[in-house]
């Protein structure tokens, strides 16, 4: 790519601009900025690790080990051996921010853990038309494809089956549920996940790997992280109680804070020259979070920074 | 195998005997049962193609043919190019038989179909490790096996989307739809379709094709097949509103239903000597609609004979 670009991209229905940079011109961030991130990492990486915890939790009792083996202990590989993301945590995090308690978002955070985990394990399969791309991490195979086809299958139901009994009369939230639930569907069917994921088979098989093609970097960072930090943001505030505005304002900071992951730790880890589009999704995500106020509004913000 | 024997089946926690025949032995269903079986099909045959046709006008208008294409076009193949199996319109004959209406069922229907079809594509996924199994039906692979996986991976989700958003606050039905989506998920997962798909391939790779093992056969249409059709009738009952002694028998109902059709037209499709058992399975799932009453109590009775 010559020289630097704007992109326009429609994110969530609003065009925004986001200055993708040439690999040779990229402009560090400012130290100023350099140094209330470092504030807020340290905050949120205590917060993240304690929400992180209590996730693991719910999801070991979820799913036990129990038998038949031959079904919970693949279950149980995938479901916990899969590559850790943000987004569950971030789903407690926006509960929280606007002003629900920890339990009410946490089949949702524990449900998109597994979803996330059942595609990450389809993604490695090995099929007979298609070498692993690489900008794929190499994984370990522990089990046979077909085990590696059929237990994502199962995983996905019971993340919603999950989900379905979080359902709790007392808290009148089914109807609270319901939309969360057509939440993550989105976010993980045909005009999500599934498209990030088309966009780099497609590419991958096509024009050798693509890697050094930023705008397609963007996009599937934007269907894949930033739809699944959008939804469980999203899904936070809506469990949480939140209003309509404040449920899209964090919706925003999910998308822009799950394209920060997918360009530095996702397909995009590899390309240089980045770093000013991330620096500039970090200012449109804090700029999301402005009118918020709340307890662990800092450690929130700290999510721009992991 | 010699001679005929009884497997104890452990069926919805009952112990239910099942009569399995030895090939050579089978004895053919009675010509009372005969007659009274052709007059309940010919009424089931026009009930249940009045029923699917609601369904597909239902799915059609669910997964229009829109851009992006390459998205929506293998969506409409996999969805509509798959077999058709009979738990859709169960699920509506039990909602009706209950006292329910048609389109409270409509949307629980389509989303069985689409999960099967959706598990139905992945079975056909050309793996590097996996033949495909003899006794299944050699099919037309129109896309990719990139496309294959991916898109079944988005019909889930999708299925219970459509699921989600049948949720009317008008009717206050987002406690039963919140059952129903249990029911699915279960039905389609680990211990359910997935279980059976495992029974399958488990069998082809390490014995042959194990076909005339009458107690495997019988063991895969019981995840498969009558595990969809016992969803499938359960769920109807549940959005109709019948009693839970009203459901759990339309549970049973369907399972045998189900078990049937997987014998007769499923995996145990070129079994011999199965008539017996299919013909026990009948008398089965007739007794269990003995205290119904109802308009279309005739056409749902003729399930048994699809």
């Amino acid at each position: 790519m010559a020289g630097a670009r704007a992109f326009l991209h429609h994110l969530n229905g609003n065009q925004v601009a986001v200055h993708v940079p040439s690999r040779s011109r990229a402009s560090r961030p400012s130290s100023s900025g350099c140094r209330s991130a470092m504030v807020t990492m340290s905050q949120n990486q205590s917060y993240s690790a304690s929400v992180n915890a209590e996730i693991e939790v719910h999801l070991k009792q979820a799913i036990p080990m129990r038998p038949p083996l031959e079904v919970f202990e693949p279950m149980n590989h995938f479901s916990f051996g899969a590559p850790r993301t943000t987004a569950p945590a971030l789903c407690v995090a926006a509960c929280e921010l606007v002003g629900g308690q920890r339990d009410q978002a946490m089949a949702a955070a524990a449900a998109l853990h597994l979803m996330r985990a059942a595609s990450f394990t389809h993604e490695q399969l090995p099929l007979t038309d298609r070498p692993r791309p690489k900008f794929r991490p190499v994984t370990h195979h522990a089990y046979s494809p077909n085990i590696e086809l059929l237990l994502p299958d199962a995983i996905v139901p019971f993340g919603f089956e999950l989900l379905a009994k979080s359902d709790d009369p007392a808290q009148d939230n089914s109807e609270r549920i319901l939309r969360v639930m057509i939440e993550i569907a989105r976010a993980m069917g045909s005009q999500g996940m599934v498209e990030g994921q088309y966009y780099e088979v497609e590419r991958s098989q096509s024009e050798g790997e693509g890697l050094n093609d930023v705008g397609w970097i963007v996009d599937v960072c934007k269907k894949k992280e930033g739809g699944l930090h959008a939804c469980g943001a999203a899904c936070g505030a809506i469990l949480g109680g939140g209003s309509e505005e404040e449920i899209e304002k964090l919706r925003k900071f999910g998308l822009y804070v799950g394209m920060i992951r997918g360009i530095l730790h996702g397909v995009g880890r590899k390309e240089k020259g980045l770093e000013t589009t991330v620096e500039e999704l970090r200012n449109l995500a804090l700029k999301e979070l402005e009118e918020f106020k709340g307890g662990n509004l800092e450690a929130i913000s700290g999510f721009v920074n992991l």
